[in-house]
């Protein structure tokens, strides 16, 4: 989601985890937070961590000057059902690992060539008719996207994206 | 994020795809719907469709009664930047995959057993010192609670899921 906040500085993307208490509303206050002064959303993943615990895990990534990324880890951070926000980016390059399903329905050469480009980039096959492939692709967002940019001129007919997942490299928890 | 909404129903799990213009406050109207009014979300995620077509397309795994889904839809559908609701579970079975991260630090015995289950379940070692391991693993969400709880005894960490990304079988767009 685009953003109305000025540039006042060079944007960096950073992937930022939250974990919160798992009850009404509180994915509402996280959003409504970004929303509201105007950061940007370039992904968001929301999901149990467990459901003994009774937690979940957001995993935002965002971009923006350095200040404004500063501001809102602090803002997260404030919010009461919160636990804890790590910025993974800061901690180090984190493994940041996204899902596409990419609908494909090319006929003659760009059916084989959609299949040739899906093996290229192991792309898994998880759906098909003679008409279409379903693809399963999985990587950073960038190898994504450079892969869905590829299917255009071959029959591109959809894209479901799940967002980037990140985590800390090393044996420790955020 | 569990729900305070009174049970009138057989439970349903439905995976619905939500197509809306990619402007500020949009995903906040479309968390605050379902915060508001207490309905379920299991998981949500939220990416662009593409930079030139200026949308987003979220996917939000819900349950709740018969007649609370038919209200999810319908509600959904009167947000005013909001493009196309699909259920993707009416329309079929559909392709739904989730990916997560999984960070497990076992000892000995409980290293190599993790490894072993890591092979049968076909995730993949995206990170690893002589005390940890990342694993990527792929697939329903049903999949990857089996995995992930299979993990606990053997030296879990930390999980990082991205919710499921859905897509309906066949060769047409939602």
């Amino acid at each position: 989601m685009p953003s109305e906040q000025p540039n006042t500085g060079k944007d960096e993307r950073h992937a930022i985890a939250v974990l919160v208490d798992n009850e009404p509303g509180v994915l509402a206050r996280v959003v409504g937070l970004f929303s509201g002064r105007g950061y940007n959303i370039d992904s968001l993943t929301v999901t149990e961590v467990s459901h003994e615990e009774n937690q979940s895990r957001i995993t935002i990534v965002t971009h923006g000057s350095p200040a404004i990324i500063e501001q809102i880890k602090s803002q997260l951070g404030r919010l009461v059902p919160v636990h804890a926000v790590t910025d993974l980016t800061i901690k180090g390059d984190p493994v940041e690992r996204e899902l596409a399903l990419i609908k494909v329905a090319g006929k003659g050469e760009k059916r084989v060539e959609s299949l040739r480009l899906a093996e290229a980039f192991r792309a898994q096959i998880v759906d098909a008719t003679t008409e279409h492939f379903v693809f399963e692709i999985t990587g950073r967002t960038s190898k994504l996207e450079t892969f869905i940019n590829l299917m255009k001129p071959l029959g591109l007919v959809e894209v479901a994206r799940t967002g980037a997942a990140a985590i800390a490299r090393g044996p420790e928890a955020m």
